[in-house]
């Protein structure tokens, strides 16, 4: 076989080499610190389910074509998961009566979605979920939008940097039949010429909504909730759940001072026939990101495909590794260096036993100094030339001399200074 | 739809609660820490590869029966990883030009095997992977071996838990050859016999290498490889490289103190087509846990499937996470609890606004004390219970009256003493 493989990475998916995994592991890290600080806890579970989870959420030819999916040798129809929330809902489902409601989970699983990659979307992704279960009012909306602030913050993030964009699909539903007087029914079909508004012409858009009867006075209606605030927007619909919950939320939002990461924002749906109540986007205020970094909302049935009448609410948001690594890189808050600044290469040379290095390299890692010996045989000058490569901060230079003397000389990489000290002073040195 | 879906994780995958979740978060941590401070590098790689790469490694037979694998839409067969070592080789492979050897890198990616399910055997599992690509001497092979022993020393095992069973591949063809005294292809087909020695019958064992043209001689001296050392062993073809590398190795480990923990078993084989040099396994010595923990040794070809004449040796190990769980919970090495101690839980009065309840919140997260707001409006008592079933160390209670007064009682949830306390003490208290 003189055939060679490719070295490529197959299409949509990353390789991850140690620089860029520094990079992933220092920004998980802040979204676990700030999240665990806010008593939120992780969770995890398989990368694969069952389709039929999926295909229940979303509909049948939703999952099977934005999936991958395939048959296991028992003809059980498996997808890898294309997002987390039908893998929570079943467990929350299968511990129902075990668990403290409220729940505050949150999960950083890896994912696959079928579909074509371009910048900010890929076929592998990680995707942050946070959700809570079981509070139905909006102190739990509060406090998931809170908490994508912190994390945001925490980078070093300002409010000119990004925008939580918030509306309330009760609110949408009550205003939407207030202003066309129909019913419950009728006002679907209007939802549903809403909802597409961004994917159609405005002449496409106004003649669907006037082949279900609306006035060009109702349209004109319609369209002025785009450029409202929030007071102005619920007055039109005072007694509406919808605005009780988005004027609290909002109140509630000023007096923490948060309020100016927030707008209201009718454009904002997520899909009808899954969130119940707030939803909300966090897009990215740099015009080359134009995409949403976190999206979520209240959804109240999922955990009813699994328990009867389980009536626990939940309410979250999924924020993808790929567009959260591009705002950090756009906006300049990735810090130049991860690493904790000591790393302490131990040359070698032929003339000491070997193990007197490794010896004095694991002295050093039970003193919590990171450290190596160099692999190998090369000559110094390609140790020192492998160590300032591996960004190693200091190099360890022990000869025959200095190896019959317990004494090394210490040299700082950075600043080329060498110094003779005795192998005792050395991790008090480093430390 | 009537129908409920079940709740059950597809077979031989688990679900991780937040208390299972913690204490794989630990695990993984303490290795990273090791790891780490050994200046070993992380990594990670896509989830699906080409099928093709398994293949080239295993054969197609195998790598279509072990692995989850199908056709995707453009006609490419792909494969959930079973393993991380073609990822790495096919990573190393993509930039050998830049990358400045020798590199020690790990890894802990999910991975799948499609196969029957059993104690210490799941099909999806989480998998440490450690290795050096670019030092083809011993002093990598101990490097290893000595992480993987620092590793377990970190959880508090100790040599009365687990024993480093070491071998090598050179040594094992090159004594083979000795004692029976046969040529290259000859001797390989002995080899293929003394590999499968644990699968059959004794008897049947001894016909195929009489079948060979061994005699009850050579197989008794085969026998009694079993139970030599290393100096007993390495004595019989003492100019072996493989003999050399034995006793440099295990030499190296005595000076370090490791030896303790290390024995030579002429037993480890480990698949006869990919392993060129040292060979081991890390063994759990619980009788209930009869299974390697850790396995790997030195592999010298992985590289050229990709580049020609690559010539970089590779040697690492890998890891599961069931069978690590296994051991750390057999030999009681898990703490009793994860926490860091202080969690905080706001209580909640109809009497006082919520803001100032969310904005305490908030200032205790600041100054990195763990902390949430009841969320919902149950009674004081419920409030209580949860906080205690969610493992919270203190409760604050502010009601009307302490809003007033601008202090707030805080409850020792363990001691369940309770003293009124400024806000402005109360950070302090809590640090």
């Amino acid at each position: 076989m003189s055939e060679k493989l490719s070295v490529q990475p197959y299409k949509g998916t990353r390789d991850f080499y140690p620089q860029e995994m520094r990079l992933r592991n220092w920004f998980f890290g802040v979204i676990r610190r700030e999240l665990e600080n806010a008593a939120f806890d992780e969770y995890n579970g398989p990368m694969l389910e069952s389709l039929e989870l999926y295909a229940a959420k979303s509909g049948e030819e939703i999952a099977n074509k934005q999936t991958y999916n395939f048959m296991d040798r028992g003809e059980r129809h498996l997808a890898i998961r294309p997002e987390m929330t039908p893998t929570v809902a079943r467990m929350v489902a299968a511990k129902i009566g075990d668990l403290s409601f409220p729940l505050k989970w949150f999960s950083i699983p890896n994912m696959y979605r079928y579909e074509a990659t371009q910048r900010g979307r890929l076929r592998e992704f990680w995707q942050l979920n946070v959700d809570i279960f079981g509070c139905n009012t909006y102190e739990a909306d509060l406090e998931v939008i809170t908490s994508a602030i912190r994390i945001l913050r925490a980078y070093g993030a300002d409010e000119t940097m990004f925008t939580v964009r918030i509306n309330n699909r009760r609110f949408f539903n009550d205003v939407i039949a207030a202003i066309t007087d129909k019913n419950a029914e009728e006002s679907r079909l209007v939802s549903k010429v809403i909802d597409r508004k961004n994917k159609v012409t405005r002449e496409s858009y106004e003649k669907d909504l006037r082949a279900l009867g609306l006035s060009d006075e109702q349209i004109g209606k319609i369209d002025a909730l785009y450029s409202m605030n929030v007071a102005q927007a619920t007055a039109l619909c005072p007694d509406s759940v919808g605005s009780c919950e988005l004027r609290s939320l909002f109140a509630a939002l000023e007096k923490m001072g948060l309020d100016k990461f927030c707008v209201f924002d009718f454009g904002i749906i997520r899909g009808l026939d899954y969130y119940t109540g707030t939803v909300f986007e966090v897009f990215d205020n740099a015009p080359e990101n134009n995409r949403a970094m976190f999206g979520g909302g209240r959804y109240d049935n999922l955990v009813d495909l699994f328990v009867k009448n389980a009536k626990i609410s939940g309410v979250g948001y999924g924020m993808g590794d790929v567009t959260l690594e591009n705002f950090l890189v756009t906006h300049k808050l990735v810090p130049a260096s991860f690493g904790s600044g000591v790393k302490v290469l131990v040359t070698r040379f032929e003339d000491v036993p070997y193990e007197a290095y490794t010896s004095l390299a694991e002295r050093l890692r039970d003193a919590g100094i990171v450290s190596s010996v160099y692999l190998g045989q090369k000559k110094f000058g390609k140790q020192l030339e492998y160590a300032v490569k591996g960004e190693y901060s200091h190099a360890v230079i022990m000869g025959g001399d200095e190896y019959a003397r317990g004494v090394v000389r210490l040299k700082n990489l950075l600043t080329r200074e060498e110094k003779e000290i005795s192998l005792d002073a050395l991790i008090e040195e480093l430390q």
